[in-house]
């Protein structure tokens, strides 16, 4: 077989790989959407036969063998260098989904995912019941199948770094780490600064408003943003998401609450960020592994900018509180742009993390690494999370939850085994501000343009330098490849600080 | 291997063919009501991937080795007479779709597959652009591979019959020719008299219905007819259908139009009564291949059985009108539930197969009936379809279309090559009167539960002596057992002549 036969074959079994990952988001899609209440265990059933079928396809031993033919090992994944740049790229992203498919037994994946169901059930009775300890045996089984997914990758040394890599190859620990130690302590002091200011009023958010005006209202902002919607969907579902059905079917969900009104807002502005980078890789990427993000810090980074950066800024509501008004005329109309402003702008010390504002919101994140680190190292012992729980939202938030279930057992990621997952929100917020410094300088309009609600250009901008290269390039590679620079906390707490000076007039 | 190993076996390819088929079934769900419109390509080439993994898997060396060992042949397939009755039924369904499938060539599939797509749309230009030649070539194709399909099933002499075999097993052009017979003359007769009857006013029908209310109606409509939306939901598509993605997920679509509020009412209560069928199968057939329809003559007796001899009677409105006009005071408050009954039950030539009343319907289907033999036995060239449908029209109907869109090119079957189906629409109206006698026989007070709006009863009756079975027995057998009698059209016809004298005062 020839190079280029052998490169079609893979091309083939990439594709298929593609469609049967997207076969699967619907099924998931409907499961949070439309899924009658019945229905859930025979979904489960019909998602494990489909998952369990692209693993036995993907890990065959025919991918294996075509990745060497092409030259494609483990230390060098791009294969032959005299392939064209597209091509070795594929073969390392294909290299690497094989490995780590390839490298866990098969009994492996199905106790996991078995032991992953069972403890999903267990943590929301656990958090419903404020039962910490009805979820423990469930947490310690998520530590060890994690562990020794890692070991299985290789990192035996270090586990978590094993982890890290799954959403934001590339970095590890004590990289992370070198960034969110200044970025905590930064973060902190303004926090304590603007508790002592007075608070901005934003008590009219919460008034009734009703829902099917916000929905009306979300396709409004969807349409302005620039969503396509004959390449996507809303949709309304408990936990928004952004989930990629086909290059052309990029959906998205909301929630909207009868009041707080900003809730299903950002919600929806966040999720369109999502959609933005899913919907805009280029057509030599269609369909193959890299048209995907490039990590879920560098995806993050494009919610969390559209949402914050765009969605939380003055010049947005300049031109979109007239719109929203104009959809709820009897709650918002003595109020202006800048009253809106100050109000979803409100920094308070929260309990939650998906509640934060963007000046605690990374502080919460921090307690989670340092909690799974710590967990990792074995330094933390399980049952004793609470407790550390408790101390660090003390030490960097100055509150302290009153039980587990506003506290340790808020978040779904460790009761399904996603360690490693909570920093790329973090980093997102990073990467999204590395990228603002750099679309500002080439496009010096932006926050007019913002204004004027002309976000195309901006869009188009995020399209031609990230988006081109799918899932192409690492996190720190497309990130200098775009500024220029390494992985910094300045430019974002260059934002925050001035933005939340101003709100708090410090 | 011992039989009960391989009995073992066996059950557990079913079962994922069946959740492979639920997966399937998701994702055409979603094509006919939420997908983005760009969406489609990628969505069949989804389909097509895991319909390919599908057959793949059911026509497995090991299936077929499997039937063998369990003593299943294509002469015997039931298998050892030794097993229980339920395993010997499972063995014949299995044997059945096994056959049917492996007796397919690979190539043969992947082209007719290829082919039904290029005439399905084919067919939707041509139907709208009124252009019968632009669409013979597909068509002629697809008369084609049906033929040949039927050939590879063994029906060397009369393939007709294998495409009616495909959904009415047992049933062969002879045997629904001898039923079709009788009955085209008796209804046409009908049909003469009542032309010449004063027609009731239904003008009040053509209103504007708010389309919001009517699915409202629509869902208070199915909650008293005893549909559980635990199990089930009711979305809008083009054209209703029903669907089952699960044991405990059977969904069904209507659709709305401004006017004419009959439209989604009766669609409504059309696909209830499939869903019914698919829902209340027993536990010990739940997720086999034994938890289907006997065929699909047999689904249609429930939808239209449901639809007409329940929903179009005086007794239902009795029940129903004040609720209806409830929904709609305005337009409704002048008129009774007998106008209603006389209005929704107005019979007229009607060009139009699903706009046609109780009367004239059958004699839309024997006419494809006919035209279909005539085009299998090689009587009728495709090219002269289009005027052998007009004169068949003015034979049986009475009137003639202008065009070949109101015509020949009507209906979707015949562009995806199902040949063979229309025939079941008929046999189910047949069925349905038949298991009706034997209803009201059972319980007498049939007709006064359902002015009380007690449906349950006709329910449980139903599911008892006909979903009970599931796929256990052919349509014959069927209604052997239920009945005690073979086909016959007698009693459909007496139902129709005596509403319908009572209608028009004959």
């Amino acid at each position: 077989m020839g190079p280029s036969e052998a490169l079609e074959k893979l091309h083939l079994i990439d594709r298929e790989n593609r469609r049967l990952e997207r076969a699967v988001a619907v099924l998931r899609w409907d499961q949070e959407t439309y899924l009658p209440e019945k229905g859930v265990p025979e979904r489960s059933e019909q998602l494990a036969l489909l998952e369990g079928i692209a693993h036995e396809r993907l890990t065959s031993p025919e991918t294996g063998r075509l990745l060497s033919e092409l030259g494609s090992t483990p230390e060098n994944p791009g294969g032959d260098e005299k392939l064209p740049p597209l091509e070795r790229d594929f073969l390392k992203i294909l290299r690497r989904v094989y490995e780590r498919a390839v490298l866990l037994p098969r009994d492996f994946v199905s106790a996991a995912a078995l032991a992953e169901g069972l403890s999903q059930a267990a943590w929301i009775s656990a958090r419903r019941d404020n039962n910490f300890s009805a979820f423990l045996p469930h947490l310690v089984k998520m530590i060890d199948f994690s562990r020794r997914r890692a070991i299985y990758w290789g990192y035996t040394e270090k586990p978590y770094d094993g982890l890290l890599d799954i959403y934001e190859p590339g970095m590890g620990a004590d990289e992370v780490n070198a960034v969110f130690n200044p970025l905590g302590r930064r973060l902190s002091e303004l926090f304590k600064k603007i508790a002592v200011c007075p608070r901005p009023d934003s008590s009219f958010l919460d008034q009734d408003f009703n829902v099917e005006d916000q929905a009306r209202f979300s396709r409004e902002l969807m349409r302005r943003l620039g969503f396509d919607s004959l390449r996507g969907r809303l949709d309304v579902s408990a936990h928004p998401f952004t989930t990629t059905l086909g290059c052309d079917d990029v959906r998205i969900t909301t929630r909207y609450l009868g009041r707080q009104i900003q809730s299903g807002i950002f919600s929806t502005i966040h999720e369109v960020g999502h959609a933005f980078y899913e919907m805009d890789f280029p057509a030599e990427l269609r369909g193959t592994c890299l048209a995907d993000g490039a990590s879920m810090g560098i995806h993050e980074s494009q919610s969390r900018f559209w949402e914050n950066v765009v969605g939380r800024s003055r010049s947005f509501w300049e031109g979109m509180f007239p719109v929203l008004r104009s959809y709820f005329p009897a709650a918002l109309s003595r109020f202006t742009a800048d009253d809106f402003y100050r109000a979803i702008n409100l920094v308070e010390p929260s309990l939650i993390r998906i509640e934060a504002d963007e000046v605690s919101y990374s502080l919460h994140i921090i307690l989670r690494f340092e909690l799974e680190r710590e967990l990792f190292s074995g330094r933390l012992d399980p049952a004793d999370l609470p407790a550390a729980w408790r101390n660090k939202m003390k030490e960097l938030l100055g509150v302290e939850p009153e039980s587990d279930s506003q506290g340790v057992l808020q978040d779904v990621h460790w009761s399904m085994g996603a360690f490693g997952y909570f920093p790329s929100y973090a980093l997102g917020n990073l990467y999204g501000l590395q990228f603002w410094g750099k679309l500002k300088s080439d496009i010096p309009g932006a926050e007019e343009l913002i204004a004027q609600g002309n976000f195309a250009p901006i869009r188009s901008w995020l399209r031609d330098t990230i988006y081109v290269r799918g899932r192409r390039l690492e996190p720190p590679v497309l990130l200098e490849a775009v500024t220029g620079k390494g992985l910094s906390a300045e430019p974002f707490l260059a934002y925050i600080e001035s933005k939340y000076s101003g709100v708090y007039g410090i």
